[in-house]
Parts: C-alpha cells; sequence; structure tokens
C-alpha cells in the first residue's frame, strides 16, 4: 500500500479521515505506524496529497488530511481479455489498475471454461476491492472502468467497431504476425487471449472488427505477464 | 504447462520416457490427455521436440519422444534482483524463466527483511521447481542459472564490475532519472529494488559498479510486474 486510498464514508470532516478493517491493519502490521507519522494518501477518484497520523488505536485511527496533486495520467487503451480463471482474475485486475488502463473488458472466448463466469471475484464489489489494491499500489486514485461481456460474437461484431474506432487495434496472438509495436502515439484497442489463446474464428471476427494480430516473441507467457509485457512494449 | 519437460531419470530408452507425479497428474487433469495423443516434449537442458503418449494410466504413463527443435534464445541479461517476499519469489522465479532470463542474482537490501532469508522456497530443489514451471510456461528447456548473494557491499564492491564489464549496467529506480532505454542492442546488466526500492546508499554504490539509474514512471510496480515491465521494454 503505497497509498492510502480514501472514500467519502471515511471523512468525518473536509480534511479529517477515520479508518477501521483492513488498512488500519496494514497501517499497524507493515507500516508500522505512529500517531504523528505522514503518508501519502489520495481520495478515490479524485487528488492525492498528504495525511497525518492524529491518533492510532488498534481498532481505529484519525487522520488529517490535505490534497493537492492529481493522479498519474492513464494510458489511452482499452484492454479486452478473455476472462482468465478466477485466481489469476484477481492478480490482473489488480495489474491492470496498477498499471493505469482506464477501461477493461472481460470477454468470453472459446477457450474460457464455463466454469470461469460463476466465480465470486466477478461480483462488482470484488472487481472493486482488486482494483482498489491495484490503485494503492502504483499511487492512483481513479478506478478503472471493467465491462463484462459473457458473449463473444455480439460483443465483437456489434460494439467492438465502434469501440475500436479511431485507435489502432491489436490482437495479442502467437504465430507468422508482425511484431507488437513498440513506443505507440495514439490510442490503442488491444485484445489478449484466453491460455492456450484465441481460437481462429475469434482471431478472424476481431480482424473484422478492425483489430490487426500482432505477436510478442515465441515464448507463451501467462495472462499476466503478457498484459503487463505488451502494455509496457506500447506505452 | 506448454511442454512436457523431461529429465533424465525419466528416460527407460533413448525415445522412450515414464511419467509419474505432477506432470502426469497434469496430463489428466488439465490436459485430459488420452492414449494415442501428441503433445510438445522438451529435454531439461537440451532440445526440444514431439512426444506421443503410448499408454495412459492413473498412476504412470509412457511416451515416445523425438526431439529436433533448439529451445527459444535466452535474453542477452543479468538481472540482480532484491530479495523478494517469499510468495513473490515463487512467482518472480517463474517469471523470470519464463522470460528467458539466463542469470539471476538474488541480492541482499537495506529494506529486505532478515526472515525473508529464512525462507524453505530459497533451497536450491524448491527455487528449481519454480524455474521449471516457468520453463513448461514458456516452453524453454534450459535453467537459468541462479546466484544467492546474503551480503550487499562485497557482492558490489568485489564481484558485481566484473559481472557488469562489457554490458549496459543499469538499476530501476523511481525519481528524476532517464527513462529505462528500449529495444536495446547489447547486453544488459540490470539491477531492480525491493519493495520500498533501494536506499540511496545502494544506488550509489550499484552507480559506481557501473550501473545507471532508469525510471519507468511515476506508478510504484509490483517486483513481479516491474520485472515484467523492464525486460518487454528493454528487449
Amino acid at each position: 500500500m503505497n497509498l492510502l486510498l480514501l472514500e467519502d464514508a471515511d471523512f468525518i470532516a473536509a480534511d479529517r479521515a477515520r479508518l477501521e478493517g483492513r488498512r488500519l491493519k496494514h497501517l499497524h502490521e507493515v507500516h508500522r505506524a505512529e500517531a504523528g507519522d505522514s503518508l501519502r494518501v489520495g481520495r478515490l477518484g479524485g487528488l492525492m496529497g498528504q495525511g497525518r497520523l492524529l491518533s492510532l488505536a488498534p481498532d481505529c485511527a484519525e487522520l488529517e488530511v490535505a490534497f493537492d496533486q492529481p493522479p498519474p495520467a492513464k494510458l489511452p487503451i482499452t484492454l479486452l481479455l478473455a476472462l482468465p480463471r478466477p485466481k489469476m482474475l484477481r492478480r490482473v485486475l489488480q495489474t491492470v489498475a496498477a498499471m493505469g488502463v482506464p477501461r477493461l473488458v472481460l470477454l468470453n472466448s472459446y477457450r474460457v471454461e464455463k466454469s470461469f463466469w460463476q466465480t465470486p471475484f466477478l461480483e462488482p464489489a470484488a472487481i472493486r476491492e482488486q482494483l482498489i489494491l491495484g490503485l494503492e499500489q502504483a499511487r492512483d486514485t481513479v478506478l478503472p472502468e471493467v465491462v463484462i461481456e459473457k458473449r463473444f460474437k455480439p460483443f465483437v461484431e456489434d460494439r467492438l467497431p465502434q469501440l475500436a474506432a479511431g485507435t489502432q487495434g491489436l490482437v495479442g496472438h502467437p504465430g507468422n504476425y508482425p511484431a507488437c509495436p513498440r513506443a505507440v502515439d495514439g490510442a490503442i484497442t488491444l485484445a489478449i487471449g484466453p491460455e492456450g489463446g484465441w481460437i481462429p474464428y475469434e482471431v478472424e471476427k476481431l480482424h473484422e472488427a478492425g483489430l490487426q494480430p500482432v505477436q510478442l516473441g515465441e515464448r507463451i507467457l501467462r495472462v499476466e505477464t503478457a498484459v503487463t509485457a505488451l502494455l509496457a512494449r506500447l506505452f
């Protein structure tokens, strides 16, 4: 937790916040914080700044806070991701938030196991929890938008062309394709497949919607690693 | 497991291998393999090729194998990493092997908790296990070399200059430094700090050994994410 992220409900005055639960536990156990300590704070969806611990008890802490700094810029990207397995999903959500992706579409694919759609980690509160952890890690305050698309074809045919309009559309896919571009200038729409990859039909449909296949070398990376590697290369 | 990695002890003839344990379980439960199936195989430290399942029982499988293909090239890099916390260490070892890092130095740093050096995950067999998982993921057969350096100063003063000679030396460190270079040509020696970063003394000592600080933007990434992002940008 490199940023203490405060929500509206934490505020007891314009410049005062009260903490309980996970973040308080973290202050005690990881930061080993003491009254008087300064720490970086952010207001969810708003500015970042400094907080000072006025009091710190086992069950409650109170801070004086001041906000004066914008959060870091987001990357100009919409990321489409075949729904990963539940354990990977949680980490990917953290990574996506930490790397500054503003919009994530979790998409069905032939190789997504049906059971993955049943995970409680897809509940809005569970998604939000992982995104918050990523924001706290990277020092950002703005939650990414997460869209869930359980049906591949209607999404790719009816909504993707509009979503990708005016952007450079890319599909990460192993094979005899051009290498993923580096340090691009404009906005990107990037689709990353499931473990085992997109099937040819899906690559074709994504291509029809304006996304060009690109590859990242012969090594097959886990989804989380592929997301980070592609983003680091693109921006 | 995108590659079934075979070790000397698995071979019952030059072109026959017998499987038990974890890899067999994976074939049953994840691949749902059947006798007659073909799958990609590799020989640890050697070539890759194709295997055919001759028989498959709950407790044992037999394969006919042929090897004809070299593993993918490694990256021209030596990676120095402040020892991460045990859970992160395991994932980082997988990532390092998957991305093609040939040599990893796990190094002490002021912000590495002393208890991290006590973890059983640093036992040679435990390190090897995670590296193998990374090789199986990425389809590679060659184990990275992992060196453990429990003392920062003697390593950085006495051994690092020689290790980094003839390479471009870099220290990943947040701050007012040049951005990490992209798509470099030659060999790299890259040092990545612990959670909380290197302390100024350490950055200075690494600099004296020939490593220039470079930054990756204002977002603070987890160690595993930073490793992937820096490698993807450099190569």
